[in-house]
């Protein structure tokens, strides 16, 4: 325990010290380094494969589920959409630098605000060892340095893949500490990189719901986190029908298990019953399973009655609640009870429900006549995101390279003082 | 305690629910509230002060120190400046619905985001109880729900302020729970607010680096922070010493009590020859107390050695540390080393020397040619602020308006699905 708290330690202090180097690096070698380190995993394939295999022996030993043994697999897809989405980032815009703003002073003060790297970023994450790419490259494009703590069951695969960073890093000279791997895979060492507030800028958790409360309970150090998904669709009276069911369609069945997928459908009293029985065959013939109110029982007979526990449930599979209510005010009401500040959507054709709707629905990401399914920071034209942020404190919704940039104030004076 | 548990629980539940209200107030309505209360205040006074006999009264009963018992006082000009403080917070563009960016997708999906209020603020601060209104007016501004946790000290005080925000709050229809003072003075409501994560969107806390520390140490909730402010002026070989000396004078001397006073001089070493025995002079003059390197001591006659914790001291007085550095480089590594990422400025004509030092100084504002003492909102032309952010999550230097925002993501479909 001594030696995590030592080897953190030492981590954190050197990421703080690389920070400063990579916060130098103009885009054009930030951008070689991506696109070096894409053609690298490419070519490296075997031994990468041949480290996640030892993953893979270990999950198998311990028994664990297809599902985890599934995300922890470097397979040929994964390695090359690894290298796909490092060629993304080298793309997009470099953030830093840029002068948000700039304006004058009455006293001839050129005040300005640009764009600046946040610092040293750490990343606690599960199973996926892909996330050690995904998170290095914006990490690295944003001009941060990083320092990633997989999970334990992927140790093997996730130091493979640091091990090619570190080559290409090395190549051009940028100090290696930029992007560290935790080596060591005991708890001590996420409650300790949660203590460093003097290197570490940012804590991004990705994970099970389990793993992010540990780490906002234990974290001195700002989280950026996103607790879980539940994204509604409400079904106004004034909706276009016809859209109505293609968009509450698209947004529970098109990729269920996912965080912007539709958990709660709400639909206005006035249109119940011409529309739940048309859309409940519908998502019959899908397989999704319908838990509804009293009303929606009534009216649509192959719904099982919701229990109060389905309202504001991720369920993350092919099974939906469906509530009718008496009026956009209610659906309002619930979507601020029950939803997770994630995805609400409208449909209606009413200007100023439309309007309301947008004003008053707390999520990062609120829509009229469209499907939840576009909360991502690719379908919103941001580029990759590193997470979806659920809380409102420095990003709110998906989080890009801007995300996981700051701004500082600069002055240009000509000799200005304070009266 | 375990009323002080569930009277803070109480407090945030009825604060985020009044957070809805507020949020969904007109500019016109919410500076209204404004203007009213800085009259009520002043129409108040007598009310305010005889409270504020009874915080002055116990002060002095305990002993406090004479600079406690001021910052305690609310004397008429104290009065006074809060209403004016109100007034400009009335005077300043709403942020909330401003749309920040709006683009189209391939798809036709228009997407933007708009600035929304953070939802409830929780603010600890010490001693002085015109926070309770500038904080107020400010949250409030903003579209936010607040509590107010002032010092046990000024209790009466805060309470009786709070009692002419109720009212103005009352005459418009807007929950009195939108502005919340907490009424008891135990620590125990401290420790249960930062927990509130449900409820309390940010926490800001005001006062020493032992309370904040206390604050980061215990919090659930993303805390806005400034520990302290350790500022330098770097006088570069290429600096007009001219004007370097207006502006390390007035960095230092114009109010050395405050966090955007220069704490730290630092002289390159081939114009120290010059620039240091006038300077000293000048500071000598003005009662200023030298601790210098040995460079600096074999220079100026009166300075005296600096110990090792002198570097990076925040002095808050007219003490100050000076070394010579042998580059800009050194000066650089020093900054790092011993600043607090609140203010950094340099004197140079050289063109490439200003822009590197802008780059890589890591301070909220970084200036060139000008004081230390600008960073502030109001002189940087931000309006009110409600303090200075050192680190970078969210606000980094001064908090204004905008500061007391975030932004979500809004989509304008007509029946847009994703394949």
């Amino acid at each position: 325990m001594a030696d995590t708290v030592k080897l953190v330690e030492e981590m954190a202090r050197k990421a703080k010290a690389a920070a400063r180097e990579v916060a130098r690096l103009t885009s054009g070698v930030k951008d070689k380094v991506l696109l070096e380190t894409a053609e690298r995993l490419l070519a490296n394939r075997e031994m990468l494969q041949a480290e996640n295999a030892k993953d893979l022996e270990r999950a198998q030993e311990k028994g664990l589920s297809d599902a985890f043994i599934d995300r922890l697999t470097l397979s040929d897809k994964v390695i090359e959409s690894m290298a796909q989405g490092l060629r993304e980032v080298a793309a997009l815009p470099d953030p830093v630098g840029e002068v948000t703003r700039m304006w004058k002073r009455p006293n001839g003060l050129l005040v300005g605000r640009v764009r600046i790297p946040l610092g040293v970023i750490c990343m606690i994450y599960e199973s996926r060892p892909n996330v050690t790419i995904d998170a290095a490259g914006l990490c690295l494009k944003a001009g941060n340095a990083v320092v990633l703590r997989g999970g334990s069951d992927a140790i093997h695969s996730n130091m493979a893949l640091a091990s090619i960073l570190q080559e290409v890093l090395a190549r051009h000279s940028i100090p290696g500490d930029a992007v560290q791997v935790v080596p060591v895979t005991d708890r001590e060492a996420v409650t300790e990189l949660l203590k460093r507030e003097e290197e570490i800028d940012l804590i991004i958790p990705r994970g099970g719901e389990g793993l992010i409360r540990f780490v906002v309970e234990n974290s001195r150090i700002p989280v950026l986190k996103h607790y879980k998904g539940v994204c509604h669709v409400y079904v106004d009276k004034h909706a276009d029908l016809d859209m109505a069911y293609e968009i509450c369609f698209n947004s529970k069945v098109q990729r269920p298990g996912v965080c912007n997928a539709m958990e709660g459908m709400l639909v206005h009293r006035e249109v119940a019953g011409e529309f739940l029985p048309a859309m409940a065959r519908r998502f019959k013939e899908a397989g999704v399973e319908l838990r509804g109110c009293d009303v929606t029982c009534s009216i649509v007979e192959d719904a099982v009655p919701a229990k109060e526990e389905d309202w504001g449930f991720e369920f993350l599979d092919l099974v939906l609640a469906v509530k009718v209510v008496d009026s956009m005010d209610q659906a309002l009401d619930y979507i601020s009870r029950y939803g997770s500040n994630h995805t609400e959507a409208i449909v209606t054709r009413d200007y100023a429900r439309a309007r309301r709707f947008l004003q008053e629905a707390d999520a990062s990401l609120v829509l009229v006549n469209a499907s939840t399914r576009f909360n991502d920071g690719g379908q919103l034209g941001l580029g990759a995101e590193i997470g979806i942020s659920t809380s409102k404190l420095h990003a709110y919704g998906p989080m890009g390279l801007e995300e996981l940039t700051s701004t500082k104030f600069i002055a240009y004076g000509d000799g200005q003082v304070r009266e």
